[in-house]
């Protein structure tokens, strides 16, 4: 729950979606060769794998700026609290598998979650390996993670945020940064709850994965994939979140996939594709890809854009700019509904979003200084592409 | 600001409120002696002021739920990050002090703040010696704070749990560390950033202020001194929050202290004084102590109460039951309207609030477990006092 405002148990109206027993894109688990985490588009800008110019950007491009700099070393700070010693003991739990599930997604939600979903745990999505870039010398190991169940934590990118941004300039990489480590907050804290009742958990966040997230977002029910290559979209807040999750061997009743047309709905609308400022999504169909059925994504120009940006600190166009990345008002209720249930008044939502101007920055609002620590010495200035008017 | 909920750029419509020179309550800045640390009630508590059992009592009054105390385990982890070096060099800032106050203010609710203020530091809040409950050893010393400005950050403490709730159960010092812990994480991460901007910033939470909170809160706009003691309350929370403070010399506009009829309204209600299990609050007039107009509280059976309940984790019956901790609908938001500003409206609120049984459990919507480490040794039980069923 985020807050004080009013909510009943969850925060968005999931019991209006449609559930299903499989995602609605493919999943053939006997396929998947797990990655290890060498292999995420980060990892391998980091290691030099994308050049030496990315490799030196890699190191600066979250600090240059000095709010997603601060926002970044707060999250940072929190990761030695992953994992810990659990009780002893079990704790005496109603003999309630559903009651336990709704009990834990409660606590989320306590925690303030924006979204809250359960799912067991794949094997397929533990990485072969851990690596991490904070800590390259350590070279790559073998990732083991016997946990049978998963919760999905989704913490919103903040709707005004993305109102106002042009989707690729300074405040890009604090967004970000903001939703990690809120999530990581919120995962690492339920974690330790579910191991003082006597149940071993972990908490898992950016860039502090054992797993790959998007498919225990989508055995979760929080969300379908979408045109964006690996990246799920939530049917209330599109693909304007970040997701933590904790996985455990505490005992729950999995949430099951949705399905809100949003096959059909980026298949026909490809304005991600279109506004991507380094061409990395594609217009193209759908393919197979290590067992996962999925648009494919180009990660390294993907990469190079959110690393490399000189007139920005990192990219988020692909949320800003998608018909579902909206905020929660009446109008855009009544349309989401409209998107999620009737079939052909979606290429009418796709033709009015252009039309109405959605996904152009919304400048009035803009709260935040553009400031760049060029030489990473602390030392800021107002750099080149600026746009400091604030109001 | 909490989450992906529309937000103009605060959460609430501060823009009605009446702004007034001084705080409703009297400060008479000159009379006033800074305590030390040593004297709030908890440290009194811990150091055994109050007998040996309530000092036993209190080493385990919090972890004593597996809840409150993962979370406040979280609390404590983020402790080392209050404070920490700052840029070698000032940003270029905006030659606009209202800006940059406006700014940090809309930082803080990007963060997922509840409300915000700003005031100068009042030299009068700061305490004279330090003490930590969770370092005795080390005694009291002097405390130095030098800087110029508060900003002060609010969390509610969740209004659903707070609807359902008795009160004084096991559910009570989960909401405190919840707030607790969240405003600290905001609070840490808003310092770091202003060290980023080349300004001294320190981040100060429960149980790790360098100062007290309620002239803060008075100075900054965000409450009115409340009937129940040393308690600030929020216009649209009511007493449902609890608040981190940064201090920086980063120069600010302060906002100006707020009128919403509260001597009036607590004048005439003593509903908490005649709900409070402990009768620790008073049903008389207010009084001069120290230099603060108050209502006067009795501390050590407040303290006596939260830390020695044994049918519970804590106790925020005062919380439950005052008539401004509503949860944020239509009709809540036109009761607090006229309540604010209509005077002859309010012994008929204080009236239909007890009729219409505001301030009871609303059971129905429990969702925790009413569990008790009794030894301190991890293992949990059904406590005597329990009420555990979730639907």
């Amino acid at each position: 729950m985020s807050g004080y405002l009013k909510r009943d148990w969850e925060t968005f109206p999931t019991e209006q979606l449609k559930r299903v027993d499989q995602p609605t894109t493919k999943i053939n688990a006997e396929q998947i060769k797990r990655p290890s985490e060498r292999q995420a588009g980060f990892c391998k800008a980091a290691a030099g794998d994308y050049g030496e110019r990315l490799q030196k950007e890699f190191r600066r491009f979250v600090p240059k700026h000095p709010l997603s700099g601060a926002i970044a070393w707060m999250r940072d700070n929190m990761r030695p609290f992953r994992d810990g010693n659990m009780a002893g003991s079990r704790a005496p739990l109603l003999d309630n598998t559903e009651a336990i599930t709704r009990h834990i997604k409660e606590t989320a939600y306590f925690l303030r979650s924006d979204a809250v979903g359960v799912c067991e745990l794949p094997a397929y999505a533990v990485y072969s390996h851990q690596f991490s870039f904070k800590d390259m010398d350590a070279g790559e190991k073998p990732m083991e993670l016997d946990h049978t169940h998963a919760i999905a934590i989704l913490i919103d990118q903040d709707d005004r945020t993305n109102q106002a941004f042009s989707g690729s300039d300074w405040i890009s990489n604090s967004m970000s940064m903001m939703s990690y480590a809120t999530s990581g907050f919120v995962a690492i804290t339920l974690a330790e709850y579910i191991r003082r009742l006597g149940y071993s958990a972990k908490a898992h966040y950016a860039p502090y994965y054992d797993l790959m997230v998007p498919p225990i977002l989508l055995m979760a029910g929080l969300g379908e994939m979408s045109r964006m290559g690996d990246t799920v979209l939530h049917p209330f807040m599109g693909p304007r979140f970040k997701a933590a999750v904790v996985t455990t061997d505490l005992p729950m009743t999995p949430d099951k996939p949705i399905d809100f047309g949003l096959q059909d709905f980026c298949s026909q609308c490809k304005k991600c594709a279109r506004e991507c400022p380094s061409k990395a999504i594609s217009d193209g169909d759908k393919i197979m890809h290590n067992g996962y059925e999925k648009w494919p994504l180009d990660v390294q120009k993907c990469t190079t854009m959110r690393v490399g940006n000189q007139h920005g600190s990192g990219c988020g166009t692909c949320v800003k700019v998608c018909p579902w990345s909206k905020p929660y008002t009446p109008f855009h209720r009544a349309v989401n509904w409209t998107m999620r249930n009737i079939k052909f008044a979606r290429r009418f939502g796709i033709w009015g979003d252009d039309l109405l101007g959605f996904g152009k920055p919304d400048n009035k609002n803009k709260w935040w200084f553009d400031l760049e620590d060029k030489n990473g010495d602390g030392n800021l200035t107002i750099p080149k592409s600026n746009n400091t008017k604030v109001k």
